[in-house]
């Protein structure tokens, strides 16, 4: 084979295609989206704090705590955390605006954004989402200008991801009328709270209710931790210690003995404790009410996975913008060194990730669009569907954000040799802080599971409701015949051939490989494929009576893989009705051509899988791969443009050693 | 498509292979090799520091880096860095067992590695190698007893991997018979030097030698740098600051204003100045002499390869040990809740990995004994291609040890989830202080290239020697002669196929899939074709007269994935024969699988590739998925004897909250 095959052409004027020309400012309002004022602002908040970033490689952890505190407090005091609240508490009743502000201070410090995301957004979201109007008047006034700083306090030491098996109970005495919190082992201690550590006051505790000696699930109750720094009685707090990052934030553990709240602590949106003791909720079953209850608060993640997207924009700049001064080795005898970003690899290593990322910003865009509308026309059991989807969206756009993060960072701090080591250079800290993200709010793999349930049922399966993980549980109670309809997946892979050049048959063959359409049908393709592949499995392995763990086990790189699937089809979806709509101009060229790379490397990236379910012939797949070195070469005279189209201000990317002055 | 597929059979009976059952003393030996009492030396002492692994957490960098001063001079006055020195100066004379050493160390705080390696191996190490007699004698025995600390002061801010073109100067002056040492301006200040900061007294400088105004090339100088914690006059020092990790090593900066030393002082093994100012040198073209000299210093790279591997076992034993302690989500109503271990796709997210990690510790083992072999027997001009192979493999194994590292530990550490993101659970040390580790002692992507040189000259070229890098200028220099020769490649597969069960046309649909020579072939194949494509690619482009920064620039990817393609084989190589060399047992069983799980999976990694060039069907290239799956099934029950068989002293492995008391 090696002697036959034909030499690749290599000519980068193959198709002499017109030299592309960006606008940072057009690339930049096509990023920053609706709320490019609001970015704006947060922005030259970060210039004012933006000395921190230098402080803090020097400051003991407790200083640092200290600093990060006070700058939380200041963004409070200052409204810049209040856009999502609702106007009657002080708040800009405009969800989008927050999701805004918070990708943007992302930028900046991440012990600050991890920290305010905790305060405003988990502690403040909890008292908003799942209490009533006197929760509100009394502590949200407080909560959003930062006079009151509280702890989400759900996960526990021994169920993270499993948060309806927690251990925490909370019991209705109805001697006194008060809740009794309490923490019946080490195992149901509350742990890696952010703010638990030592600036809690008030925490929202996730417990399981028992009235009447009757378990009701886990529900949301306030307890008071704190009194002017003072640990209160019955309260027991540890330190969570030195972590891998994030060391801004003071991460604790809660032991509760029989603390006594008044009934009315209880966060009774969903359920209440009338004063006779009896207990009430609006949503009869108790899974379905624990879901609704927790997909209230699915801001958290939309903000987590925006805030992924913002730090590897940082390391990104400051990748691109050294490849673009630094010189090593001479091209011949005599000459000048070449710039990193004219060699080949170097490109093929910092482009696609570039890519990668405007079509990460335009899905997360979207799934902010989307919480927005959700929540601003709320009325939580109004429409299930709409809600189950937005949930699944979150879940699998936080999972792809994360994961690039910790990938696109990883790649430029060694695209950055030694002096990527350097703290001072930015990439420790991006690294470090990032890192949990993967996990928290959820571990991503447990959040592609999510995505492939909600996929497999339709987002209308009631018998177990969206359970975070479950998907043992799930096939358990799986009726065949819920699937059965699912797999009829493939007559839409007819009609996506109906509608593509070369009608049903040769679609994939013809098409242009620069298609849009096409592009979109190959990911589309795989995404019904696995998701119906996946049905099959799990009806075959149930229907042969094969034990559901064993079942599920054989199955769920298959669960996730789907899931995977379909999450980067409604990215590659995002980034292209986006370019779609963008006026002509020589920059829409330049997110068309970015466009096409990022389609093209996530197919060549599973070529493989393309290969072998007859999608993609070998010359096919070679010219695949030669389309994308053609890009690279097309967009590395823009790369600059690209990356300052983020906006990020000078002061705040600092790493002078890296990008110069 | 969807619909037509064959449902696949999960059925883990499918083949009924026996049950496997593991010895870990056995597995041990096989890891350790033939130096495991000088493990176990390096155990017992790492179970005796244990204390520092937490103390770190919380101590300031000054203290940090006191405490680990303290111990790379206590690990000199105990004599265990002293193996690979020769017993007239108090070493041992044992390379393998220096490397043996040095590799067990990484189980513990790894910047008491870094800076032993900094202190024994580079900077003993380059006054062993390139210094001669009165230098070793005046010396080494300081040095390897830790009394006198020094620095190998060789990268430079403006050169890292470009070290011909480094910009520090040593001008003779006749005179006074002295060298002069002098940083002539900021980019040529050395920069992330280990033991400049604080502790070093001795510099070992690299700089363009002159003499009699003429220049020499790059050459290395003794030099002065500190008396009694004071630096010494013309010298000045800034501390690198805070860094990623290995914040226990005092790395900083060096510049020489007219740093004058005696002419002793230069390392004179490969050339000299002789008493009347005239400059000699036993080698010839200066090329080569320099980086015959650079040659000297492979067991740099050996070490950093083996000292990842290590690091990476320790994340793994915590991830593979939480997965057999942490329970989450029932598998049924009421019953107990599954280990993370029997999950489907945590066994595809850390099995692979133990199988790269033994296959990489195979792969390691085999350059330590090349490398023990090499200079044991030593004369450097003897037999050059050897050293030129054993620095090509040296290179290769660093490149993809470090990367391994670099990925599993981050996968461990997901896998643990929130517990590990806490500093005392390990993971934030291992990313990191291991994160330099892929561009330290060599860029990997550049080191690749060497490899790749390597492969394309045979390593008999002489026209540019072996460059670190400098394939732009090898492109340029291209005799389009020498590469058709090597395009002969294709010779090679033919004989593959010869050999193979199926003969000539067949050998890859027919051979069995648990088949190593199948699976090595397969690597040769892809490696060969590779080679052969980069050969073709590089002459049609210089053929063609394109320029050659332009020829290289485009098939830069295509160098790097070929040099990559062939390390793989070598490791897999290495993996196949220790398996087949060891005498049969149950455990060489578990070795047997673990070694087509490794070869599997590297290839089901890349069957994209495989596919395209027409040596997997899609069917076959299906069938390996499975099987993967099976062999992880297979693996499952082994999965603590595997990584009991590191051998690390549960004091060192540290981690309580994940893998228990």
């Amino acid at each position: 084979m090696a002697a036959t095959d034909a030499v690749r052409t290599d000519d980068p004027t193959r198709r002499a295609p017109a030299p592309l020309a960006a606008d940072p400012a057009v690339l930049r309002a096509f990023l920053d989206g609706p709320h490019a004022a609001v970015r704006d602002e947060v922005r030259d908040a970060l210039v004012e704090h933006a000395a921190l970033l230098d402080e803090r490689l020097d400051l003991p952890r407790a200083e640092l705590r200290r600093r990060v505190r006070d700058l939380v407090v200041e963004i409070g005091s200052s409204g810049r955390a209040a856009h999502g609240f609702p106007r009657e508490y002080g708040g800009g009743g405009d969800i989008g605006a927050s999701i805004a502000s918070f990708e943007t201070l992302a930028y900046g410090d991440l012990s600050v954004l991890v920290k305010s995301g905790v305060q405003f957004g988990l502690f403040g979201g909890a008292v908003l989402q799942l209490g009533t109007r006197r929760h509100h008047e009394r502590y949200l006034p407080d909560v959003l200008t930062g006079r009151l700083l509280g702890c989400f306090a759900m996960t526990e030491t021994g169920h993270g991801s499993n948060v309806q098996a927690l251990g925490t109970t909370a019991t209705y005495d109805p001697d006194t009328d008060e809740l009794v919190i309490r923490t019946p082992d080490d195992a149901s201690r509350k742990d890696y709270i952010g703010n638990a550590a030592e600036d809690g006051e008030l925490a929202v505790v996730f417990a399981q209710l028992e009235v009447g000696g009757e378990g009701h699930g886990v529900h949301a109750v306030l307890v008071p931790i704190r009194r002017d720094g003072e640990v209160l009685p019955g309260v027991r707090v540890e330190d969570c210690g030195a972590k891998l990052g994030l060391e801004g934030v003071d991460n604790g553990r809660l032991w509760f003995d029989d603390v006594r709240v008044p009934r009315e602590n209880l966060l009774d949106r969903f359920a209440t404790i009338d004063p006779d003791g009896t207990y009430r909720s609006s949503i009869e079953n108790p899974n379905r009410r624990f879901f609704t209850m927790l997909g209230t608060l699915v801001q958290g993640r939309v903000s987590v996975g925006g805030g992924a997207v913002a730090a590897s924009k940082v390391a990104q700049e400051i990748a691109v913008r050294y490849a673009l001064r630094r010189r090593q080795f001479e091209a011949g005898a005599g000459s000048e060194e070449t710039l990193l970003l004219d060699y080949g690899m170097h490109q093929r290593r910092l482009l696609p990730l570039l890519a990668r990322t405007y079509a990460l910003s335009c899905a997360q865009q979207e799934v902010a669009r989307r919480l927005h509308e959700v929540f601003s026309h709320d009325t939580p059991e109004a429409d299930d569907r709409a809600r189950r989807a937005l949930e699944s969206r979150a879940a699998g756009t936080k999972a792809l954000t994360t994961w690039h993060a910790s990938e696109a960072i990883q790649e430029c701090r060694e695209a950055c040799g030694g002096a990527g080591y350097l703290a001072a250079n930015r990439f420790a800290a991006l690294k470090a802080d990032t890192d949990v993200f993967t996990t928290f709010e959820g571990d991503n793999h447990v959040l592609l599971q999510l995505v492939a349930k909600g996929l497999l049922t339709d987002y209308s399966s009631d018998f177990e409701d969206l359970d975070q993980f479950g998907m043992v549980r799930f096939v358990t109670g799986l009726a065949v015949d819920t699937l059965v309809e699912r797999t009829a997946a493939h007559q839409l892979l007819e009609r996506i051939r109906d509608v593509l050049p070369g009608g049903r048959d040769s679609w994939d063959t013809e098409a242009g490989i620069l298609d849009p359409d096409y592009q979109l049908a190959m990911l589309r393709f795989r995404e019904e494929h696995q998701i119906a592949g996946v049905a099959r499995r799990l009806k075959a392995g149930v229907g042969a009576g094969t034990p559901a763990g064993e079942v599920f086990s054989a199955v769920q790189d298959h669960v996730i893989a789907a899931a995977r699937s379909h999450v980067e089809r409604l990215v590659l979806e995002a980034f292209v009705e986006r370019v779609r709509a963008e006026p002509p101009s020589p920059s829409r060229d330049v997110l068309a051509a970015l466009c096409d790379l990022h389609a093209l490397a996530t197919i060549e990236a599973d070529r493989g899988w393309f290969l072998e379910h007859g999608r993609l012939s070998a010359p096919r797949s070679k010219a695949i791969t030669r389309e994308v070195s053609a890009l690279l070469r097309r967009l590395r005279p823009v790369a600059l443009e690209l990356v300052e189209a983020f906006g990020i201000p000078s002061e705040v990317l600092g790493a002078r050693d890296l990008v110069g002055p």
